[in-house]
C-alpha cells in the first residue's frame, strides 16, 4: 500500500516559491506539491514542469485534496483573499507575509483556530532564522522581560555601509537597492514600518496577546546622515535600527528606532544585511540567534520547516487554545527614561550654544557632554552642536526640538537617537 | 470532568533538579510531579512538600501511572540502570546526562525506540541553548556541512581570564573552581572529553548515524600556558576550545581541540562562561546560537521544555523511523590540512633556529612566520620560539614534533594551535 502523501499548494513562483521548489526537487521530502498558482505560470513552465499550474486561485482553492497551501505572493489583498478562503476551506496555511499578518493576523488566526488548522508563519520574520517556532515552542512556557532585534536587512545594510565606507544615507541607500537589498519603493524599510511588522508578531507570541502594529513606536533611518554615523563612532558607539520589546515595572514598551549601543551589546557585531534577535529569559538567561533575515533558499526553508512542523501534527499554542488572544496595548514610549544623542544643525554665530543650552536647562535635561567642531573662521553654513544627555523623558527631547524650531536656531533638520542600556 | 495531567518521576534533587521544581512551582504547567527520588531526600522535605520521596528507584519505576522520568542525578550507573528500566516499562525520559548518552546511546535510543516512547536531551548539550530541538526538528532537512561550537564553559572561562586577566593556566583554574565554573576534578572538562560527548550527539543529529564520542579526535587546554594566549593575541588572534563538525568532500571530520580564530569569527566574542554553536545550512545559510551553557535555572528550563515536547506529543525522529541510526566513523584528521601555531621552548644557544627549521623543510613545512623574543643576554632558561606554518598535513606536525623531542632540542612540552579556517 502506497503512503499517503499530503498535498501542498503553492501560490507564487517568485524569488521565495522558486527556491522552496529548487529545495523540494533536490530532497526527499514526505509531501508533493499538487498544484501551483502564479500570475506569469506559463513564462515558467521549465521550473513547473508536469505540476498542474494556473494562474486562477480556484485550481488550489478548489482542490479538496490539499491539505496545506503555501502563500509566497507579496502584497496584502490577494493573499488576503487566498488565504481567509483557504482558512474557510479548513486548509493549513503557510506563509512568509508579515505585513499581512500584521495587518489581518487577529482574524486570520481566529478563524485557523475555529477551522482547527493552522497557520505557519516562521518565514515572515528574519527569514531562516527559527525565531516564531522558538518562541511557540521550545521558549512558550519562559517568561521573557526583553528581545531585542535587528530586524530589517535593508537598515542594517546601509547603517553598516555609512560606518565602514563613509558614505552618506543617499548612496548607501542606492548600494543597498543595486544588490538587490532593497526594494525599488524602499519606504516600508527605511521607515521602520517592515520591523514594526515583525516586532507586531514577536511581542503577540511573547505577551500571549495581539499587539496592532499601529501602537508601536516607529521611526525610520531616513534622516540619519554621515554626521551621525562618525559622531557616533567617534565616542565609540554604533548606531543600529533596533527593534525591542521591553516589560518593566509591568508596562510593555514597545518601539523601533536608530539606537545608539555600546560595545559589548549582542548585536554590536550583526552587520550588513544580517538579521539577529536577542532575548532574555527569566529561567534560561540570554539568547542570541543569528542568520540571514532575507533571501530565496533561507526563506524558503523556513517555508519548507513550517510545512513540515503541520505534517508532522505538532503542538500549535493558538490551536491548543493554550493561547486565546486578545487584544492587549503598549505604554507610551514617552513615559521611559533614556539617555539621547542630539545632533543640532544650526547657525554658526555667537550665542547660540547658550540659547540652546538655556532651552535644555528649562526642560530639566541635563547634557552629559557636547561637541561642536567649530570652523576656524566663521561661516554661512550650518555647523553641528552634538549633545549627549543625561537619562530624561523622551518627551522633554520632542518638547526641546520643538521650542528650538520655533527659535529658528536650526537650520536643517535635528537628529535625536536614544541609547540602548543594554 | 478533570482533565487528565500527565505524570513525572524525578530523579536527583540536585541544582538541576531544584531548579526544575522552582520553575515548575511558579509557573501553571499542564503536569504534576509524582514522585520524587534523591539519596538525601531526608534532609530536602521543606523542597519537597507532600510530594511523595524516597531514596529508593522503585518509587519511580515501580508505578504505572509515571508517563515520563526526569533524570538529573549524574553520573553513569545509577542513570544507566534507571534509564534501562524505564524505558522498558515504556516510561519516556528527559535527561541531561551527557556523559550517559554519549557513551550509551545508540543503545538507549533503540531502546526507546522499541518501545514507542522518547528520550529528550536539550538540556545535556549547552544548557539552555535549544540545540538538540532546532536540529532534530526545524533543521532535520537541512543539510549542514560545517558546526562549529564552544561547548564547554569551564574551558572558555579559562581562555578568556588567560587572555583578559594575564593569568596563568593554574590560576585561571582556581579562579574557575573558585565561581562553581569548573568541577573539583576538572579533568573531563580540561582534557575535551565533555565536549567530546557533547559533539558526539551533535555530530549523530546530524549525519543521522551515530557517532561514538571514542572516534573523536580530542585534545585539552592543558598544556596552554600564559605565553600562547598572549602570543596569539599579538598576531591578532583569540584562541578558543573549538568542537568541529565539518563534511568535506565527503568525508566527515571532528575534533574538539584549542584552535586559533581570527577576528571576525562568529564565536570571536563569545567569552567567558558562555556557550555558543554556529552552523552552516547548505539553504538557509549560516546560523548562530548563544546562550548559557549551564547552571540550575538555565539546564532546568531546556528539561522543561523537553517534558512539554514530550506531553504535546511533537515529532521525534527516531520514534517516527525516520533517523534508523546506524554506526558511522569520522575520517582521520591528519588526513585535513591546516595553517598551525608552534610554540617550542628551547634552549637558549646558537644553531638552535637553524636545526629546527631544517627539521621543518625535511617534513615540507613551509613557514609563514618566525617569532622570537630573545633575551639580550644568553640564559639557562628556555625561550619560547614561535612558528606559524602555511597549510600542510597534521601528521607533518606530529613527525616534526616528535623529532624534535628526539634531538633533545626542546625544553619543555610543545604546543600546537590548528588556526580555524572558517
Amino acid at each position: 500500500m502506497k503512503k499517503y502523501l499530503p498535498k501542498i499548494g503553492l501560490f507564487g513562483l517568485g524569488t521565495v516559491g522558486q527556491g522552496l521548489l529548487n529545495i523540494i526537487q533536490k530532497s526527499s521530502l514526505p509531501f508533493e506539491i499538487s498544484a501551483i498558482v502564479d500570475r506569469s505560470f506559463q513564462k515558467k513552465q521549465d521550473l513547473i514542469g508536469k505540476i498542474p499550474a494556473s494562474s486562477d486561485p480556484g485550481l488550489i482553492l478548489d482542490n479538496q485534496e490539499i491539505d496545506i497551501i503555501v502563500e509566497v505572493i507579496g502584497g496584502v489583498d490577494l493573499p488576503l483573499f487566498i488565504i481567509r478562503e483557504a482558512l474557510d476551506k479548513k486548509k493549513n496555511v503557510v506563509t512568509a507575509n508579515k505585513f499581512l499578518l500584521a495587518q489581518h493576523g487577529y482574524a486570520l488566526f481566529s478563524k485557523a483556530r475555529e477551522n482547527g488548522v493552522k497557520i505557519g508563519f516562521e518565514a515572515s520574520v528574519a527569514g531562516a532564522i527559527p525565531i516564531i517556532r522558538n518562541l511557540e515552542n521550545i521558549f512558550w512556557y519562559e517568561q521573557i522581560p526583553l528581545l531585542e532585534g535587528i530586524l530589517n536587512g535593508t537598515t542594517n545594510y546601509i547603517l553598516t555601509c555609512m560606518r565602514t565606507e563613509k558614505k552618506d544615507y543617499p548612496e548607501a541607500l542606492a548600494d543597498a537597492q543595486r544588490l538587490g537589498l532593497a526594494e525599488a519603493d524602499p519606504a516600508l524599510d527605511i521607515n521602520g514600518t517592515d520591523a514594526a511588522h515583525k516586532l507586531a508578531l514577536l511581542a503577540s507570541l511573547i505577551s500571549k496577546k495581539w499587539i496592532d502594529y499601529n501602537n508601536i513606536y516607529v521611526r525610520g533611518i531616513g534622516n540619519l546622515r554621515i554626521n551621525d554615523i562618525s559622531w557616533t563612532e567617534k565616542m565609540g558607539y554604533r548606531v543600529k535600527q533596533i527593534s525591542r520589546y521591553h516589560l518593566h515595572d509591568g508596562k510593555m514598551f514597545l518601539s523601533v528606532e536608530p539606537s545608539i549601543i555600546r560595545p559589548g551589546h549582542y548585536l554590536w557585531d550583526v552587520e550588513f544585511e544580517n538579521n539577529a534577535i536577542v532575548f532574555q529569559g527569566a529561567y534560561s538567561g540570554n539568547h542570541m540567534f543569528v542568520g540571514k533575515g532575507a533571501g530565496s533558499y533561507p526563506t524558503a526553508y523556513s517555508v519548507l520547516s513550517d510545512i513540515m512542523h503541520i505534517i508532522q501534527g505538532n503542538y500549535n499554542p493558538y490551536i491548543a487554545n493554550d493561547c486565546q488572544w486578545h487584544y492587549d496595548y503598549p505604554s507610551p514610549i514617552d513615559d521611559n527614561e533614556n539617555a539621547f544623542y542630539i545632533r543640532l544643525p544650526v547657525r554658526d554665530e555667537p550665542g547660540v550654544l547658550a540659547q540652546i543650552t538655556a532651552i535644555l536647562s528649562e526642560n530639566h535635561i541635563s547634557i552629559a557632554s557636547v561637541h561642536q567642531d567649530a570652523p576656524l573662521e566663521t561661516t554661512d553654513n550650518p555647523v553641528d552642536i552634538i549633545i549627549v544627555t543625561h537619562k530624561c523623558y523622551r518627551k522633554s527631547i520632542h518638547n526641546i526640538l520643538n521650542l528650538l524650531e520655533k527659535s529658528k536656531v536650526l537650520q536643517g533638520e535635528a537628529v535625536f537617537l536614544a541609547m540602548d542600556e543594554n
